[in-house]
């Protein structure tokens, strides 16, 4: 990494070169701390579900962080992997209960292996997690001060699900909202490799509250790209486009629509986004992703994402120390991806 | 407690009194330690489960384990709870995953609150759980030390979980796999809160690795006398009776039953046990029943779980150190219960 050399934003392709590279670094480490994928009971749904690909973006940002920082990226190898599983946690338990058939072009676990499977691996994967953390092969007061924020982390994306669970179909959900339950579902997860990875390489505390506070615009900046992806190449869900509309989910152009649109539109969408998932046609979701375009929302996402990500950058430049010109290059990136 | 005292066992009321004395003091932190019942998202679900009663047998287990070799239980109140809120964690998906909508004569939390939430709020408990035994206000090592063993035991508990999906209505089933499963699945957690209390009470590795071996005991007896109860007094299922074998669980009178009984009556077994609850008549149960009784599996079971018992009071008695008769005392109480 290029620590604070100034100069033009490293290219997409750079950087996903990089996270690759550091991504791999975690594979190696993940078939030693998984149950083996011959073993039926645990093993084999996890590795249906974990080998199916992945970006293994949040690892590679723990590492790259620590480098950024100065530290040892070999040091932070386990809290890297733990945040990768963790991330696969909730994606399995999310399809569970988003009733989400197909992940990364594959069927989700629950519909392959049952609902009762499901759960019980993404239990599994939650407390081995916490034990990969554990093994880390750090001082004690290190690994008491990872597990923690580990913990912590766990709760606040787990309420920001409910949150989210709670606002499908909700009419009087507003932008407001969305941003309070994204920070919490997608924005402490997405920054807590990184936090960790400034523990690990000796940072500040205040260097590590400032990295925090990136959960804050980037997560939500993350969260409005993945809604809009739904909307335009798909999720990897068999090129499906428009599922969250099928869910009822609440996204920004859910939220914005409800504030900036007419009542006769309004009671429509409403009315589909609280229609099953069964029930909603084609020419419903098309139909929405219409009004969306039609009234900015679209547009309002994208320019509010910018905004986000601005702040971000804002917050880095004021950062202490080294690695800045890598944190801003990631934080583009992370947002820019398109699909 | 008693320490060493010998003398005739303590009587089931007097350790009740005890298991609600040493039971009270958790519920006071457990108010604290969980989100308000006026939380929509998570606090009311999570209430109106862990509200409705429960023995908090094994936190009782560690405070007593605990103050038995000599330590200061209120050292241990933490880790009682987080053993607690871990229990109630594993009976809330266990709710989902096995289908029942009953629970201490309430509707279980899918039932009310939907699946999606069911999910979310059991994995809210387990990281709250590990948020609490990292709040212990104890040295780090020994805090660590926790943390691991109860990550291990989360997960031999899932795994236990895993086994007991894939064996419903399982032909090859028998009572060696039976053995093996309730082992996993409700011996390492049973004895958890014990193991806890004896580290915070400084005892020896020998010690607690020997206290670690009850698991293999009074888990296998504690399940068998859990089997014997869904026949005769039901789970607090509003007093349904035979639960397991609408679920098509592999208890172990259907593990001896496989075992012992003939053909045809094998056949038809295995047809009751494969089908769905919704399908299974009572008159199927009732029949079921009757088969076990005949065969005398029932009694095979009873007889299982005293020699259990036995072989886990020898264990005891070659303890070393105080607490022994204490110990003993919740042994016999634990799979002698009724209900």
């Amino acid at each position: 990494m290029n620590g604070n050399r100034t100069g033009p934003p490293a290219s997409p392709d750079a950087i996903k070169a990089m996270l690759d590279r550091y991504g791999r670094r975690i594979d190696g480490l993940m078939a030693r701390y998984l149950p083996e994928a011959g073993d039926p009971y645990l093993g084999e749904p996890i590795w249906h579900h974990m080998g199916g690909g992945g970006k293994r973006i949040r690892p590679a940002l723990c590492l790259m962080t620590c480098e950024a920082l100065g530290g040892d990226p070999e040091r932070a190898l386990h809290f890297a992997l733990a945040v990768e599983v963790l991330h696969n946690m909730f994606l399995l338990h999310d399809d569970v209960e988003d009733g989400d058939r197909v992940r990364r072009d594959r069927p989700t676990v629950w519909v392959k292996y049952g609902v009762p499977n499901a759960i019980n691996v993404g239990d599994f994967l939650l407390a081995r997690a916490y034990s990969i953390v554990l093994a880390s092969r750090l001082p004690s007061e290190t690994v008491l001060k990872l597990v923690r924020i580990f913990s912590d982390t766990c709760e606040e994306t787990i309420l920001g699900q409910a949150l989210d669970i709670a606002s499908r179909a909700r009419k009087d959900f507003d932008v407001r909202a969305y941003l309070k339950m994204a920070e919490l579902k997608t924005g402490h997860y997405l920054v807590l490799g990184m936090v960790g990875g400034a523990i690990i390489a000796g940072a500040s505390q205040r260097l590590v509250d400032s990295i925090w506070s990136l959960g804050r615009t980037l997560g939500p900046a993350f969260q409005i790209r993945d809604d809009i992806i739904d909307l335009t190449a798909g999720k990897g869900r068999g090129g499906e486009i428009g599922c969250d509309i099928k869910e009822g989910k609440a996204s920004i152009m859910y939220a914005r629509a409800l504030e900036a649109c007419g009542a006769s539109d309004r009671r429509r969408l409403l009315a589909v986004m609280a229609r099953s998932r069964e029930k909603t046609t084609a020419k419903d979701v098309q139909w929405v992703i219409g009004l969306y375009r039609r009234t900015g929302c679209i547009q309002f996402a994208q320019d509010y994402a910018t905004r986000l990500v601005r702040r971000a950058l804002r917050v880095i430049e004021k950062m202490p120390g080294t690695g800045k010109k890598a944190l801003k290059d990631l934080a583009r990136f992370l947002v820019e991806r398109t699909g």
